[in-house]
């Protein structure tokens, strides 16, 4: 028989997570300005997942909310709002809950708040809420370049003496007057406060207090200059499976501390902003944009489009006898031009990641061409003897299927070539290869693929 | 004057990075068969730049690193290189090295290593290299499904009763037989050994010994039952800001706990799924394939584009007529059906990247399809101006202009419908957006857009 207590509740009550039924619930709330009903519903709901219910309704909604809703802003929730949504959030809020807020976060994540306010006003409120240190911490930040180490670091450190013994350490830290929120390792310093090394704190607490620290330190220790840009350094948290990881000046002098966190929030934008930018989106578009803000940031890359489509229609402008001639060249020219495409897609889409991997390097990059071709070359021989099996039948002209064969097998083995060569070669002129390669890929299948099949349909078949 | 201290190296010798120089000159040393420079070159190498080493350059070049370096191919390296290669690696090692590899990883980590080997003589070798109790724990772990909580936990915890103080959990701790190689939290258990809470190391570190570890256990607690899917866990990681979970049976009984190491890897591999999906490439593609794979794996995903093209073309069939006697419009349609394609392509990347954070939900799908229909209406209409313009001047006809910009109009506006609806009801159908909308929405753009431009050629033009 089954022990009853087995089927009890877990003993702790778990947060709730924001599923679909919740976030009727809560709408419904708000439309009926149901404030208790809406208190039960926020209550059991992590911050980030608030943030993200904020996003996801109305403005209108949005104002309903603030206004009934007894709880308040925090700081976590204002730290996970997407930037659109944070100075309506702010400017909503009365100054004393923003100014509470602020003072529950660590300055990295004052920084991320504010240096992307355009509102100078709000900044300067949430500067003046700050005690002395924090706000001083969090001007010096500014001071870095954007999206370097220093903007990521917090200021608050565990670091002690590289003489020191576990005991000495447990006991600085039972009388420090404030320690991090968060921290996994602290810090051996020597007497010019450069880092030396790291100890876990699984380390100190399963040694002995005599031990001294530098015998149970990491034997893998990184540090990274003050300077350097965030995307090296959340590649290194991602390659080297690190957790914490001090920042130090260019004297190599302690400045602060990068956690985990931080380093998954840079390599998850980052991911994001390659799938948009390969589809010709503006890596900064969010789901709660405005209609005018979209058709902004649509634009520009439909322009580019616009371009390379007009060019691709200038090599066919120039077989418009031939066209006249054989108007079955007109329903079949797409399908070459579409099948480049998409193979240069393809090819182009593996670079990219490899490239933002780090991957695809001057070890195998000839290789990675050299494959791409012939893998292009065979299936374009697969996909002519479908094609041209399909000109014969459909249009009854063997030598349209030939045409269409021999463009298909051209404008694919062009796709592998262009899908790895393009995005490379912007690489190493410094453009983002995930932004650019696209446009120029898919005007080279294009123009190829239109040029090679009228070419030959102009000398094979007139 | 500078204090002339302040230019020396750090105190500490940093692991070097696998950049392109050093990529050369060990393969330079491989080609020289020079033991000693290959030696010192991979000697301050982290392992996981040993495995990208290891799959950057060709198969013979591994054979003779293998052969030379007097270092030996430790579990992190294993660990760290991609599936196609650990067969090969394995086989190319002894016995021997592989059991002392494989005894120094986690649990989670030899799951990993043998859940996709092929070769069942490798899997049984590793197995055989455990401790009983570690090989119990890999075995137990393969009985989960695929792509769950239970394949990703290690079975290490650290776990006390919930009424034990600080200065017991230090004690424990330092008489434990074994600890985990990495922990951040000590799990508090009920007798029944389900986890009611956590205390972070930190935490511990600064209580007092008298202090009872309920009192200072965090505020935020969740527990994944061993059966969750991976992708859950790993989104729970990045939405909470979670370094570490307790995993539990159907029971609530704990065990085993997931790291955030863990978790991002399943981030990083999902990100890059979603990238190459996009793009119609099989998302275990690796650079490292060879071409043969790589034919096999791009095949299908052409073959469906070759269908969406010739249903394409089969719409521009129906009007061989208005084409023959305006062949103009062979020259103009491509560029309708390309800006369709590439305005839908935006919209579904939006839509599949806010599907898969979770930003676009039953709350504001229908705002996000109305906007993304209106900026395609804005848009196209700003676009319609402009090719009405080209048509005029390119071809001299008036009504030539007026049937591009018109159906340019429509087929934007279809193209945000179809981006967005497109992945919305496949996600609601069970089917993964990122795979499979992409071939729908250009088969959308290319029909509508030839269909629009052809037909009201037809109509107005004759």
């Amino acid at each position: 028989m089954a022990d009853p207590a087995d089927t009890q509740d877990p003993p702790y009550e778990d947060e709730v997570e924001l599923d679909e039924p919740r976030l009727r619930a809560i709408r419904e709330a708000i439309e009926a300005r149901d404030r208790t009903q809406l208190d039960d519903l926020l209550e059991p709901m992590h911050g980030a997942d608030i943030a993200d219910l904020l996003e996801q309704i109305t403005e209108a909604e949005r104002a309903t909310l603030l206004e009934l809703w007894s709880g308040h802003v925090d700081g976590e929730i204002l730290s996970e709002l997407e930037e659109s949504l944070r100075e309506e959030i702010l400017d909503a809020l009365p100054a004393e809950d923003v100014a509470e807020a602020v003072r529950e976060l660590d300055t990295d994540d004052v920084v991320d708040l504010i240096e992307n306010l355009e509102d100078t006003d709000q900044a300067d409120a949430i500067l003046g809420a700050l005690d002395e240190i924090d706000r001083a911490a969090v001007e010096q930040a500014l001071t870095y370049p954007e999206y370097s180490a220093g903007r990521l670091m917090q200021r608050e450190v565990v670091m002690v003496p590289s003489f020191w013994t576990v005991g000495q350490a447990i006991d600085h830290m039972r009388h420090a007057e404030s320690l991090p929120e968060q921290f996994y390792h602290v810090i051996l310093t020597d007497p010019r406060m450069r880092p030396v090394g790291h100890v876990t704190l699984g380390k100190i607490l399963s040694s002995p207090r005599e031990t001294p620290l530098s015998e149970i330190e990491e034997e893998s220790f990184r540090t990274f200059e003050v300077t350097e840009p965030e995307a090296e350094v959340a590649y290194a948290f991602n390659q080297y499976h690190l957790i914490s990881a001090p920042v130090v000046d260019h004297n190599d002098r302690l400045l602060g501390v990068i956690t985990i966190d931080d380093a998954i929030r840079i390599l998850d934008e980052e991911a994001g902003e390659d799938i948009l930018r390969l589809a010709g989106v503006d890596s900064e578009e969010a789901i709660s944009n405005r209609t005018f803000d979209v058709v902004r940031r649509r634009f520009p890359w439909l322009a580019v489009n616009l371009v390379t489509a007009i060019l691709a229609s200038m090599v066919i402008s120039q077989f418009e006898n031939v066209i006249a001639e054989v108007v079955a060249l007109a329903v079949l020219m797409p399908i070459v031009a579409s099948m480049g495409g998409n193979a240069g897609t393809q090819s182009l889409t593996v670079a990219v990641r490899a490239l933002a991997t780090r991957d695809l390097t001057g070890a195998n990059v000839w290789r990675v061409i050299r494959r791409e071709v012939v893998a292009g070359g065979i299936n374009g021989l697969a996909f002519a003897v479908i094609m041209g099996i399909v000109g014969v039948v459909w249009f009854g002209t063997p030598m349209l299927g030939l045409v269409i064969a021999v463009a298909m097998v051209i404008n694919l083995v062009v796709a592998g070539l262009a899908g790895v060569g393009i995005p490379v070669v912007l690489q190493k002129a410094g453009i983002d290869p995930a932004l650019a390669s696209g446009a120029f890929v898919t005007t080279v299948t294009d123009v190829v693929g239109f040029f090679a099949f009228l070419g030959l349909a102009a000398v094979w078949l007139l």
